[in-house]
């Protein structure tokens, strides 16, 4: 039975998880470890846990004393404390975490976890977020009809089901994946997308903002469009730089195509060619709506 | 005196500003002609227009009584109707429009209006809109809280000025532009985003549709982030060519820029300048929010 969790990393996705866990009915302790104090006491005060530590090896010691370990902090940084951890745990512990890359992950937990003496392993990552971060954004609801994937590295024992099990009661839908397919799909439906939003802005950003004539026209013409196409470019550098370290390759083929797709639409503005386009990117939308 | 207005495309736009101009308090006559008898139905159901006629001729008799002509249709036509209509209309009438590109249609005002014996041009283009179109989806707030911009050619008269009242009385907001600056403009906040987002949902369908397993695994993963930046993929073609047409060169030229930032990213992607490139992006975003 889960009865004691610690959240590493009380931002959006980990204080959103512990307001979930309370309205799910979770009734066990959430303890949570996070570098910045600011964060720690904002999901402390909405209720996402019930007390903190402020250092690295009271987490540790914290850590010890727990059933779930849920590493809620950017991937190279829940690659660290699977490292960190593993030496310190034991059977019938469970670490899970929210990456938004999955094979580095997968493959720590295939070197470090699932031994018959050792903790369990289950990588998961749910879709959700916003684009800003932060404890104090942090939802009950926001795991609410989304996708918690899962990316198994081993056969499961009772704490993967339990945790599954509570994952189920926030509302979410699940799927398990091979690891690199997850990040070969994740590349083309998150990491792209992502990337495009933010190159959009960095241009539009040197190319109005040079003075304020240009950034108040800019400002006057763009519309609904140009907001919906940039609004991830708010989204963290720390989140994303960590994402291009662990989806090197699959995420530059994935831009590369687009790049490529671009410049054929380019060349054939005033061709067929355009028509073509148009008709495959309504085909596209049609059948998602 | 704005008594008599013909609206010569009962579309989305064309019917939203029947509307709008009821709403406002105009209670002269409104009469429609479209190529689609379905849409000329729903624009006189919704109270559009009061009435309509079915062919071109008796549209250019209409339009020879008419104060005020709205070409509401893709630039192409527009550009069609302007030909058509200036041997026809006299001094004390005005042709506007809503198209999305306007150096043609200022070339074309300027060589066939505004002489002291013919009709006066005033190109127009509110900055609305929906990724559907069609009379069913008008509504009379569609501009409200919108820019809608003129790109004048020549001094203006009465008339102008009493359709400039009545646009400001749409709850716009509006502003006087260079045509080829306006097209510029626009190629980088509305034509970019727009030939992105259908380049992606072309890419993505070619991707993704080729079987059910891949089709359900997209479906399953793609989340919010995907949504919006493909939901201009449903915009049409008839549209979107005309703007091709008559702005190919200031639309190219962004698209190249565009595809220059995304190598650029994809070649950084481990390095310092993905920092850079979110920094930027950030910044960005926090002017604008």
């Amino acid at each position: 039975m889960i009865e004691r969790i610690l959240i590493v990393g009380t931002g959006l996705i980990g204080a959103s998880t512990g307001l979930a866990l309370r309205a799910a009915g979770f009734t066990g302790q959430i303890a949570g470890f996070d570098a910045s104090a600011a964060e720690l006491e904002a999901a402390l005060a909405s209720g996402a846990i019930d007390s903190f530590v402020r250092s690295r090896d009271e987490a540790i010691a914290t850590a010890k004393q727990a059933d779930v370990i849920l590493l809620a902090v950017p991937v190279l940084a829940i690659l660290d404390w699977m490292r960190l951890l593993a030496p310190e745990l034991g059977r019938h512990q469970l670490v899970t975490d929210t990456g938004s890359t999955k094979r580095a992950i997968a493959d720590q937990a295939q070197a470090h976890y699932n031994s018959p003496a050792g903790a369990r392993c289950l990588p998961g990552h749910p879709m959700a977020g916003k684009e800003s971060g932060g404890a104090a954004l942090a939802e009950a609801s926001l795991f609410q009809g989304a996708m918690w994937l899962f990316t198994p590295v081993a056969e499961e024992t009772s704490i993967e089901a339990e945790w599954r099990a509570w994952v189920s009661r926030f509302g979410t839908r699940s799927m398990d994946l091979d690891p690199a397919r997850h990040d070969q799909v994740c590349a083309w439906v998150s990491h792209l997308p992502q990337m495009v939003a933010t190159a959009m802005s960095a241009m539009f950003e040197e190319e109005f903002s040079h003075t304020p004539e240009l950034a108040a026209e800019f400002q006057a013409i763009g519309g609904r469009a140009l907001r919906e196409m940039t609004r991830l470019g708010a989204s963290p550098y720390s989140m994303w730089r960590d994402v291009a370290m662990t989806n090197t390759q699959p995420l530059a083929a994935t831009i590369y195509a687009l790049e490529q797709r671009l410049a054929h639409l380019r060349e054939g503005l005033k061709t067929p060619e355009l028509r073509e386009e148009f008709r495959l990117a309504n085909e596209f939308r049609a059948r998602r709506d």
